[in-house]
């Protein structure tokens, strides 16, 4: 299992602005969006339900693995997809650290990977009021 | 080793020039930047070599992955740093998308893997005239 993912009975929407906002509270910065569903239907003329790629930066960690290891950024940022199921759903999917820097070899790595995935954790756990988280896995 | 990497003597907007047109002629489009020495000299307060991140995507490779895995996302885009180094040299190192799907639990998606970083190559190949390449790895 690469990801920490949520699925949600709120909009779309609000699952975006709640994500953002439950980044941002734990110390990420939001270094990039991309509109996947935008995109597919520009390069290749197909429809996609909403699917939106957050790219979260927690600048301290970060920084620490790059003195690490200066390739590292081929790796960054820590991604959190947003996607609208059929059923009406909306899921969050933020990829693991831990799993995204296994292959920099340096034992510290590790460490700081676990740190991003506890922070992820905290931000996804935040994400709904109670009635509104259908799964998490 | 997680990345395709090469070592050029020309300077560093030159690369990232040069970077950007050999991934589009491969077929990717270059959707995220990341300036690292801004992002960190902003956050951190700390000063950096020039480093940037391309996002860089096959929308056609892209689609065909989500297709077995909706989750797939958290790993795009495939990335490709170009990091300045204290000598004078730039480097360019390319995320390996083999390593980088390889928790995508599907037989298709290392296929699918092995055709992006044959293209990824083919980019990496262009770079600098013969006598610009100090290195390859």
């Amino acid at each position: 299992m690469y990801h920490i993912s949520k699925v949600l009975a709120i909009s779309f929407e609000e699952t975006l602005a709640q994500v953002i906002q439950a980044l941002q509270a734990e110390g990420f910065g939001i270094l990039t969006e991309i509109d996947a569903q935008m995109a597919f239907k520009h390069k290749l003329g197909v429809d996609c339900r909403p699917y939106k790629i957050l790219g979260a930066c927690h600048p301290k960690i970060a920084y620490q693995i790059l003195q690490l290891d200066n390739k590292a950024g081929a790796l960054f940022p820590c991604n959190v997809v947003v996607q609208a199921h059929a059923d009406g759903s909306v899921e969050v999917s933020a990829v693991d650290p831990v799993v995204m820097f296994a292959p920099i070899d340096h034992p510290q790595a590790e460490t700081l990977a676990r740190e991003a995935r506890q922070c992820l954790q905290k931000a996804i756990a935040h994400l709904g009021a109670d009635r509104a988280v259908l799964a998490t896995h």
